[in-house]
């Protein structure tokens, strides 16, 4: 018998129909003898409708408004599935976030979870009744809802099951787990058993969108052992049949390259022969963070007459904005010339094998060089190494790394 | 400048548009000067929505639930109408139920209010701030949200406009007032200037659906005066357009007659025969208030042989229900035969000046007997006399007595 928080999204809540398979779902979790708790999502759609009334009213609308509006889809989908629970004569009851409490900080709009107040949920789990918890949101210190921001219904789950002292916390989601990369590019990508916490934010931050991040750095902090599962396959057993994403520890054969990862929506700039002096990162990357634009790689070469070449990468929707800051910060940083190339790909290969084997990144640069791929840039972490190729070469690259690291299933 | 609850219905915030509307109508008050505080329905359509769906999942779902789903629809428009307010320069937060508190009974789904906490609200009214309150709904004793039953937000309204001792309860409808009898049947109807709460009483529950019957009850027991205005009108100014409902003592010049109201949803039940003895009232009522079907009018007859005949009204949708229970009760009530009449309307006229004048009812009596109507059954009240007629007869009826009331506009 385990403690189980089981969190459904949007695609899975989308009408009734779905809501009673998902019903079904906890159902027989229940009758296996398992305490359950249950985080949904608003109805698919129903957030970006509430949204678009809210902008429509006034583009730079009250924030606190905003939650009291877009809060609701996650109370009717809580509501809905408590009905629908009770109809398979499994006790249930919806929590709102003020109800439990669920004491978020006042950042509203993207608030951040501080407390849960678990104790009374556990006292009814342990006799059988199951909480339907409204994900997304909690309450403030000004006694007003807050919403997490788009996709907080994972961190909603995710700290639920840390303050439930959760044995699991299942993330039903509309893929059946984590591959080892896009079964769309590479057909033999396989599906892997276990993750660890480190490769998971790796692959997610490199475009692999199955978890929201939050709520992987949340599960990492508070140890909560989190499994990816598919809402459309029949609920059967308690086998695991989706990703676990658990601490290294949990994972004895460790993988040396976990995944491959790549990521489209990049732009890549290169300033040309910036002076070659302290303060000069500064310069360059000052206006842009005051801008919010995100900087991903940046390489800097020094060279002999005192000038040097800087090149990064920026989400490919800041390019104009981007290349309009810089322009305007011509004369303070003092550049000749301004390059930009939005047809770029970043490809990664994550694995916290990597730790301990040499050799990782060289396989990489020789596989990619074996098909005639250039590097343009390099960068690497502890568990992962990225380059930046032409973006025509990415499912090549993919695919080629993919069996260069004998990922590739039999 | 005064202190005034503003009430709007679902057709008035049935989308953007008119809640840009309401938004400039109620900014208008604040910019005259008075203290305004605006109560909610949901957008026209969402609550028949959202227990459609509660419906769908289990005919026989939890109140409990169903309150959580359906109030949803009225933080939905509270939320969106703050935000119109402050995009016009007006400050205004939501409120819902539960942070007032608004405290209600525990009868979820048709709850009573029991208590509104106004302070805080006055506070922020003294200092110009809009409160908008999701209307229909509270916080019962279980922490969990109620409702207040359909239509229940006019009773929120006059409730928090005695809450906050407010000099008067706007209720903005689709009707611009309360008129002296249905327009559609005769034209020339006058638009009454002010009528008591008795009047609109019995004016409401003979089926002119201008005002909750509820929230006329809590206005006359907490001395509110109740406002109808259109809400489809240009907000001009504050001279007094729509009909007030107020104290008796308030109307100067009483009128004896106020309106003529009718009802054609009722059906006719005669039970003949039955032995006139003690108890036999009970034996024929006593099943269907178990059945929870509503009598009407109530007519009894001595005759000589010992027996007599009963004749009631019902909601006509009741009938075939109110002929099974009969038929099962035969044994017990020994009736000779039972007789029903769909074909029947019940035609009401209603006036304060009654108390004073003689000769009302006469006036009604000879005016129908003039027209050929013949006259099935009376009932009177204080302040009304019903009668049931041939339901062919009601434009001819309510016409003909308009006029004879003197009620015809010039």
């Amino acid at each position: 018998m385990a403690r189980i928080v089981m969190k459904f999204g949007g695609t899975s809540v989308a009408d009734l129909d779905r809501i009673q398979s998902v019903a079904r779902r906890v159902a027989y979790q229940v009758l296996a003898g398992h305490e359950v708790a249950v985080v949904v999502s608003a109805m698919a759609g129903v957030t970006n409708q509430l949204v678009g009334y809210c902008q429509k009213l006034s583009p730079l609308h009250d924030a606190r408004e905003y939650d009291a509006v877009v809060a609701t889809g996650e109370q009717v989908t809580s509501g809905l599935l408590a009905i629908a629970l009770q109809e398979l004569g499994v006790e249930a009851r919806s929590w709102q976030g003020w109800q439990i409490p669920l004491r978020t900080d006042g950042a509203h709009g993207k608030a951040r979870i501080e407390a849960i107040d678990g104790e009374e949920l556990i006292r009814r789990m342990r006799i059988g009744q199951v909480p339907v918890l409204a994900g997304f949101q909690g309450i403030g210190p000004d006694h007003r809802l807050t919403t997490l921001g788009r996709g907080g219904s994972d961190t909603s789950a995710v700290a639920l099951a840390a303050a439930l002292a959760a044995d699991r916390c299942d993330i039903y989601t509309d893929v059946d787990g984590v591959y080892t990369t896009d079964p769309r590019i590479v057909p033999k990508a396989r599906k892997l058993a276990k993750i660890s916490y480190e490769e998971m934010l790796e692959l997610a931050s490199v475009g692999a969108k199955v978890l929201q991040t939050r709520s992987v750095e949340l599960a990492m902090k508070q140890r909560v052992r989190v499994q990816v599962l598919s809402s459309f396959a029949e609920p059967t057993d308690d086998a695991i049949q989706g990703t676990l994403v658990v601490d290294e520890d949990e994972i004895v054969e460790k993988e040396i390259v976990s995944g491959i990862a790549y990521s489209r929506d990049e732009a890549k700039i290169t300033v040309r022969r910036v002076p070659d002096r302290p303060g000069i990162a500064a310069a360059v990357f000052g206006p842009l963070s005051a801008a919010n634009v995100n900087v991903d790689m940046i390489v800097q070469n020094v060279s002999a007459d005192g000038t040097t070449d800087m090149t990064f990468t920026i989400g490919r929707a800041d390019l104009a904005r981007t290349q309009a800051i810089l322009k305007a910060a011509h004369a303070e940083i003092g550049y000749a010339d301004l390059l930009t190339d939005p047809d770029v790909a970043k490809i990664s290969v994550v694995g916290v094998g990597m730790r301990s084997h040499a050799g990782v990144a060289n396989t990489m640069f020789r596989t990619l060089a074996e098909k005639g791929i250039n590097i343009q840039v390099i960068t690497s972490s502890e568990i992962k190494v990225s380059v930046l190729v032409g973006a025509e070469y990415t499912e090549l690259a993919v695919r080629a790394l993919h069996t260069a690291y004998g990922l590739d299933a039999a």
